[in-house]
């Protein structure tokens, strides 16, 4: 039996879920790597819909988190509800606004935000499990309301998040786009992805890192 | 300057529009090759949407294939009628039900199909100037009403698909998944991708070998 990871998602596009890129270069690592994964999002209105042409908000657009991130799965996807830590290895999140839009509203309230009840659940059964983590992007600024203070992340650099992310009890550190940040002791395993990347391919070199990372920490 | 590559796409999602992992891979490839891209698609509405959790029509739903292809593209998108085949070296199109739906009827017609104008103009160009042409998945089933009877393309081995081909006037070859099919005298390389993968990683080696060749092509 191979090693199974699930992957979070929160939509289908950078600007309200999740970034297209860089959770297909998750799947396909992990795939390389002979790891199993089963895609979740949850069944929850997105917070909003936009234009990724315009950059605007669709006024007047509704679409549904889990239905969206279905494109992004091939149809292959479960309902966040059903997720049971107890079936998997690890947990990965991919970035893009669905991240601090529809699993929190981080986007909206900085280091005000609430995270999807739905989500703290069971991430907060992968973390009690000692179950590795990861995280890129935006989303390792989830990390001290998901999981606790002191853990240390990366969004990259830039100044706003990771101070919000040292607001929370955090510990944010600098990194480059195609490297990674362990916090061993907590497993959990960030990279700034499209904080940072310019072209897809630092992108992947970051995210493949992480999955690697991941796939060393499942077997400690 | 580096090599320019035009990627055409239909849409965002497998059931309606372009295939997210072809189209993806290809740019990632495009991209650690040192290639230059640029993506386009029609300023049209979308044939339909399918709700990609049920695999169902959504009625009363309407996109707009130019708006969704935003997505895959992170915003940087251009309109299809505005390709200038003279602009680049080679144009790929990745694979989905868009590239049967809303790049031509393929879906609906079978061997009647007709192209959409706004892409046979341009991919015309493409072909009279020598210039390689990709093509993956359901899309080189474009290849004999798009660029002409007698050039070799592959879907892999679906039967009713590469009967409508033949019908067509086109030249269909068997081929693997992780296998291209190079039609040197046309400069045509198509390959299965998700007409037979199982696996996003069987997908990325046949598409790796694709974009590799149209890089080798552009220096010929």
């Amino acid at each position: 039996m191979s090693k199974q990871v699930a992957v979070i998602l929160s939509g289908c596009g950078v600007y309200d879920g999740s970034e297209i890129y860089e959770t297909t270069l998750t799947l396909l690592r992990l795939d390389q790597l002979g790891i199993g994964y089963r895609c979740f999002a949850p069944d929850i209105a997105q917070h909003h819909v936009i234009d990724h042409r315009s950059g605007e908000v669709a006024e007047g657009e509704a679409r549904n988190v889990l239905v969206e991130s279905a494109r992004l799965a091939r149809g292959e996807i479960s309902d966040l509800a059903t997720l049971e830590a107890g079936e998997f290895d690890a947990v990965i999140l991919p970035g893009g606004f669905g991240a601090a839009k529809n699993l929190s509203n981080f986007a909206e309230a900085g280091d005000d935000m609430a995270i999807l009840e739905g989500l703290a659940e069971p991430l907060g059964e992968f973390y009690a499990a000692r179950k590795p983590i990861g995280l890129m992007c935006i989303a390792p600024a989830l990390v001290p309301r998901l999981l606790g203070p002191g853990i240390a992340v990366t969004v990259g650099h830039d100044p706003g998040v990771s101070g919000a992310i040292s607001a929370m009890g955090g510990l944010h550190r600098s990194c480059g786009v195609e490297d990674i940040v362990v916090d061993f002791e907590n497993r959990v395993v960030t990279t700034p992805a499209y904080m940072l990347a310019t072209r897809i391919s630092e992108a992947a070199t970051g995210i493949f890192k992480l999955v690697d990372r991941i796939d060393e920490l499942m077997d400690l």
